[in-house]
């Protein structure tokens, strides 16, 4: 069988990227992205098999041949990966991840490993974008209107990535260790006789979380009155309140009055929490009207990405090794924007080394040597005549080996780690190329040999077709 | 601790409805669901339980009583839950599924069953909308761009139930018993030192299953009349080829360029299918200009239900029981729409009995009976003076039990059974209620008892306020 045939003597390496505007929205560009989800895929790598079970499936369809099959129960992934890290901040067209393994491993490993990336990428993004717009304190509350468990706890871990600083979700707690709040339901209310009733009950089980949700009957009239009533109850037992949190209504009005009645009966510490299809486009208006909001609660919106449900990352074939040799590969398109770079390649970040602002991505192919030793001229990889010479810059490898011979190689971080990774790393961009509104684009630029061979290949496939 | 005080006394019932243009989206009315996803409830509710492991997390976070905590050690879902059948068509403010359990249990499993059946009705409706537009022959090939394992897994399972023939998912295929197909990648064709040896070392390797994507360089040039040289190989060695995709391009033009070709050269059967970034509106469009397509491939926009990726599904209390008595709840709102419907209930549904098609659901209260036998008034839920008087029906009992006692007692059925149950039972409505462009809103009306308690609670709550 063909695919058995290649295995010994042929390698390939495949690219994962994040192409721009795959979906064009109206006034949304793809700016930046925040990487997440290179765990997932070490993981999987490292468990990559099929058992009795899967081979009995397959061998079910009538597909494939008794070698093959052979082939498939003792595979184990031997291959190379190397990636960016978790939470660094990537740019469209950048090869986040390269798979270098034998031709039938680099393709059977592609659909996992551009779900996980794809997934977890996407909504630490989204997470990053609205915990900029709110300026901290959001919690991920999304897992009802997940797609899906795996959706909602992988969320979660991407959203903590992203910015947020803690969910709702016990489980995604629980695995990444993360802080997990959360409020009472409304049925919690309505399962007693009375809101106040309802409260004090909520006070007695969680003296020192008591965040009591002040909707379910009329925020002002009845919520914060029986809230208040009971956070005196709570402090004369000894016991500080947390807050109280509004899920409906006009949140800029109801915070505003919230935020008063709270102070003027003494509860200055006690926080106002808003819920209720927030994103980043409701919390900028919320705060632009003077909302006096503490702690935002996202769901829907943050863990389904909403205005963007899919990032559109692709996995292409970038070189084939005969006998060591690279032969680089490309994939044309009428599309400009959808060629590939061809080959293997690496990733730089140049930053300023008086502001430490990061000035552009620049991609080699491999084994280029880029030094800060000597100014460096950058060009637009079309339009070829905007040009810009960098001086006093410090250059970074973007990415890391995450896998080497099958084998996780990379360190295990905390979500921790990799969130205060990305909150520094993220820090080190002018604000005008990460705002939501016409913002800057980031130069990711090609070296002169990186260029020079995608150029060539371009007009030699143009001539053989 | 009052979680644990009232666990023995009072019981809840909790309503999972459909709510009706949560995400308005311009031209776009949320007319029926397709339900999905109870099966997924039944095996949760059924292996519902706190390991050590989960109970020494839950006391690290310091909000637990020892008490609560040994209730959770030995907790088992031991309530009821009806629900209507995976499959059936469902429309907004339905309870499609009803908890009856302990209060604490009850809200305990909230979360769980809303991303379970929020998620797949999400993707077996828009399955349903993509597959009515193609009029069959759809592939579900999303899970690269899925949010999560999960959600590629079950969403293909309820693509399946929306409409779906197969999907590319094979971890899918076996866990659900569907038809798998795929084709090659480009990967694979660029992997080759040309196209035609690709896609002969394809057909050695199936010949049977000879589908063959023909736009890596180019379509008509290269792509199509290499796979006819390949197909007349095929034929000669006494294989029939499956046919060529197209992935890229005019879909329209370029698929009635290849039908043409493949019918010149004799390969009338060969099918051709087309993918790429589709979704009912451009397959719509696709046929409206004369596309000549046989099969689609759908993949992000079903997999992640790209313009509207949550279903606003809830779940609230409709009564509790104290000494087995009843007393319904009702959640009041100034949304007129979000007001629950309180109580227990069941929901039916009435059909004509000349043409056998759906007239309208009927909403009553639990141990209310319905009656074919006399002529039955309806009357608009909100506009009462909308009346209409239904005769010569039928009527059937929407929900059946699903879990009784903890335990599943609802058959198992396979996803054929159930996919086919939704084709027969969506065949029994008019399509003035199922299309996509400005549809009939179908009737879901409440009998006059369960009107009149719900409006004597609005009023009473009302005045208590």
């Amino acid at each position: 069988m063909s695919l058995l045939g290649r295995k010994n003597t042929s390698n390939a390496a495949g690219c994962s990227c994040l192409p721009s505007l795959k979906y064009p929205c109206p006034n949304k560009l793809i700016t930046y992205s925040v990487a997440a989800g290179m765990d997932q895929v070490a993981e999987y790598l490292e468990g990559l098999s099929f058992n009795e079970d899967d081979l009995a499936y397959l061998r079910s369809l009538g597909l494939f041949s008794e070698g093959f099959l052979a082939y498939l129960k003792d595979l184990r992934f031997t291959g190379d990966v190397v990636a960016v890290r978790e939470g660094e901040i990537v740019f469209p067209y950048e090869p986040i991840l390269t798979v270098k393994a034998p031709m039938v491993q680099a393709q059977l490993v592609e659909t996992a490993i551009l779900t996980f990336v794809n997934h977890q990428t996407l909504i630490a993004t989204k997470a990053s974008k609205i915990c900029e717009a709110a300026g901290g304190g959001v919690m991920e509350f999304g897992l009802r209107r997940a797609q899906g468990a795996d959706a909602g706890i992988y969320g979660a871990r991407a959203a903590m990535i992203g910015g947020c600083v803690g969910t709702s979700n016990v489980y995604a707690g629980k695995l990444f260790n993360v802080p997990v709040s959360g409020t009472m339901a409304h049925s919690w209310v309505m399962n007693f006789h009375s809101e106040l009733e309802a409260f004090r009950a909520y006070a007695r089980s969680f003296p020192d979380a008591c965040l009591l949700l002040v909707d379910t009957y009329d925020t002002l009239h009845s919520g914060i009155p029986n809230a208040i009533t009971v956070f005196r109850e709570l402090r004369a037992a000894g016991h500080e309140p947390k807050g109280v949190r509004l899920d409906s209504g006009d949140l800029a009005y109801l915070s505003k009055e919230a935020r008063r009645m709270l102070d003027e009966a003494g509860f200055e510490n006690a926080i106002v929490c808003a819920s209720g299809d927030l994103d980043e486009v409701s919390i900028r208006s919320l705060k632009a009207q003077g909302a006096k909001i503490d702690s935002w609660g996202v769901g829907t919106k943050l863990i389904t990405s909403a205005d963007l449900p899919a990032l559109g990352g692709v996995y292409k074939l970038a070189a084939v090794f005969e006998g060591g040799k690279e032969i680089p590969k490309i994939k044309l398109s009428d599309t400009t924007e959808k060629i590939t770079n061809p080959g293997m390649k690496e990733v730089y970040r140049l930053y300023d080394r008086k502001t430490d602002k990061a000035i552009a991505d620049y991609i080699t192919r491999a084994g280029e040597e880029v030094s800060s030793n000597a100014p460096l001229e950058l060009f637009h990889p079309v339009e070829t005549w905007k040009r810009m010479t960098v001086q006093n810059f410090r250059v970074r490898n973007l990415r890391e080996q995450l896998v080497k011979g099958g084998k996780r190689v990379a360190p295990v971080r905390t979500l921790q780690e990799i969130a205060s990774y990305k909150e520094c790393e993220y820090s080190r961009f002018w604000e005008e190329y990460t705002r939501q509104d016409l913002p800057h684009i980031y130069k990711v630029d090609l070296s002169p040999a990186l260029y020079r061979l995608k150029r060539e290949m371009v007009e030699r496939q143009g001539r053989e077709e």
